[in-house]
């Protein structure tokens, strides 16, 4: 079973704290983790037409053993699975399988399947008991811990949706197998994102160690338990998403303004790629900035290169927009006052910092000398 | 202006306490009050069909006075309106309004827009600030107060929404002369609820002052004020409806099964019709299980028909089923714990109280010996 390898990270939220259990086994074993936490028997599985092949059976068996009655719903992979119409198909799939006050309903996917089934989770009446089943890395190690769901609009990505904390998270490392190695590598940009905030030794450890987390075992679990604990500290500190938690979105200004220059297809550019590429051009602009060394950005360029992900601008397939542009996308993503903006920039490894004085035309200048236009 | 009857009842909710003003004349002057509360330049209106001709120009023309650009949205009347479809139209016209932080979106008309707008505000970028200006004697005294929001499906009413607080009520008392008597009569059903929770009192003010709160002016002020106040004081102790509210429901176990034996065909039953049965129902099986007097129900009963309001099931137009069937309507609605309902009974006028252990069989005879089969 493993169990000396298994990691439990608690989120620390009052009346609304709860486990993420991290190891292998854990869908083998989700229906004696829930029944231990849970009386209800009757439970929701929400999950995509990539995930359920592998792991769908292998979970209602689990819950099966326990007594627990599933009610499944396969739904299409990808982001455009994030929209209304899932959305009011997830809430009525929950309602017509009568889930009750002690029952709960189960995101058994990656991010869009647990942002999605958050948010239904969240407003059948009024609150459903919720239960993450992640299974991509970086669901894992970010969307969901912290309660965010959500879905899309056609004004723009995540727009709606609600904080609804799950009861439990149960991060099986095993099912990271399956995953691609591109989505892999994306997810691992976030877990590379929490040495660079505040966690400079985990940094350090993740260059050393990288090729362990991308073969498994107890290398993986360490880096997810790491990444899960980091988030959770920031969630107890600041849930609603006030102040503190702005700093996990190092790399995501500019990440954000090049997925939406890439219409979000994901054969250009995956989240974790914008990602990637946006966290070496927030190092390389602090050093521009005279924040840090140059040094440091290349530091990073160089680990995130060595892993696979993208770390510039040029590496996206396909015609970017003018610089012009992607400072709009940057304005839109975020508050402007006074031709200043707000982004989270760095003074050293692992310490970043939000800067909410950014002059944008320093952010124009940048932009240009890199996209060399 | 009026403002020496104007009343304000403050609900008590820590960071997210917010004012219910009460009196003539609040939406001539609701730019005012609004502008004195929120930062915002920018305001989303929803409103219905019934209720735009009246009153969306005078609100608008009164944000206009303080720099306050609206985007107004006018929907079916009708409780059809709370559906997937038109929660899906609010939140889009809310995002294409581009109401952020500081602005808020406003519901004006009765409680279904209250009801529907507030969900809306409540995901539209997980929780836009929200102000209702509830236009009917119903959302006025209930719905608008105490963040609770959502839609209907096909499952059920009321199953889909988020608890979200406003940031501010205002009850024009003035708008009330333009309801219909019926939907006024309804809403005087809630009123007198309250007076007969735990307010004996207010009750024997009522059957005193009655036609005056009809009529207008300080004697339905004061109703509506004591009425919030009431449901604003049990908010304050129980904002998430775990104990303490269940009280608000006297009367609404029978009622929501006459209105589903009626399939909510607002033709033969509304809602505040219901409750009125249903809390005449509700003394009645309270002097069966001689908790109360039967002079108490006959009491009850003798003030809501000399308002207008029906009585007893035989008064709702057309076939209603079997009392088997309707004991099957109440224990869906309800938890049923080994044959036990729980039910609001009464020891006395203004002595409601909570009982989980009402009989299934006693329910069921009651209702036969009601309905003459
Ligand atoms: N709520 C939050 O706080 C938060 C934080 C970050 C990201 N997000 C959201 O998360 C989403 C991205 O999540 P994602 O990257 O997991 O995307 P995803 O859910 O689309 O998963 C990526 C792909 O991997 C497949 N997959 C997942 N697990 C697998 C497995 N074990 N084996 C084989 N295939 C597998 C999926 O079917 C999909 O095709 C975005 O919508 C983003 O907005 C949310
Ligand atoms: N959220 C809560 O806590 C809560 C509590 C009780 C009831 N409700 C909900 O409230 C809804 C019922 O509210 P309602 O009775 O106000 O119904 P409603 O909103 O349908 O209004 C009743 C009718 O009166 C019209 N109207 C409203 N104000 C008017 C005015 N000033 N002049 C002329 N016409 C006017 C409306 O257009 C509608 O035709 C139900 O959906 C019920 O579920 C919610
Ligand atoms: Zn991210
Ligand atoms: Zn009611």
């Amino acid at each position: 079973m493993n169990t000396e390898i298994e990691k439990n990270v608690r989120v620390e939220l009052g009346d609304r704290a709860y486990d993420i259990l991290i190891g292998p086994g854990l869908i083998a074993r989700a229906g004696r983790e829930i029944a231990a936490r849970l009386k209800g028997k009757r439970m929701a599985v929400i999950t995509d037409e990539h995930v359920a092949p592998f792991y769908l059976a292998p979970l209602t068996e689990s819950l099966a053993a326990e007594g627990i009655q599933t009610f499944p719903l396969v739904l299409p992979a990808g982001e455009k699975t994030k929209s209304f119409e899932h959305f009011m198909t997830v809430c009525d799939h929950v309602l017509a399988a009568k889930i009750e006050r002690n029952d709960a309903v189960i995101a058994l996917g990656g991010g869009v399947i647990g942002d999605l089934t958050g948010f239904a989770a969240g407003v059948v009446r009024r609150g459903t008991r919720f239960i993450q089943i992640p299974t991509s890395l970086l669901a894992q190690v970010d969307s969901s811990v912290g309660g965010k769901t959500g879905i899309n609009s056609r004004h723009g990505k995540n727009l709606i949706g609600v904080f609804h904390q799950p009861d439990l998270v149960l991060a099986d490392s095993d099912v990271l197998d399956t995953l691609s190695k591109r989505e892999f590598r994306a997810g691992y940009a976030e877990v590379a994102k929490y040495g660079l905030i505040d966690k400079p030794d985990f940094f350090e450890w993740l260059e050393g160690n990288w090729q362990s987390v991308f073969a498994g075992g107890e290398a993986r679990i360490n880096a997810i338990a790491v990444s899960c604990q980091a988030k959770a500290d920031v969630v107890a500190k600041d849930e609603r998403e006030n102040g503190l938690r702005a700093l996990l979105n190092l790399g995501h200004t500019f990440g954000h303004a090049l997925e939406a220059a890439t219409q979000y297809d994901s054969a250009r550019l995956v989240h974790g790629e914008g990602v990637s590429i946006g966290m070496v051009l927030a190092h390389q602009f602090s050093a521009r900035m005279n924040l840090a060394s140059p040094d440091l950005a290349r530091r990073v360029e160089a680990h995130l290169k060595a892993v696979g992900l993208p770390v510039s601008m040029d590496q996206i397939p396909g015609e970017l927009p003018p610089a012009e542009q992607l400072l709009e996308a940057i304005t839109q993503d975020k508050k402007v006052k006074g031709g200043k903006l707000t982004f989270i920039l760095t003074r050293g490894l692992g310490e970043s910092f939000v800067a909410d004085d950014v002059p944008a035309s320093e952010v124009l200048s940048f932009l240009k000398e890199k996209l060399g236009s």
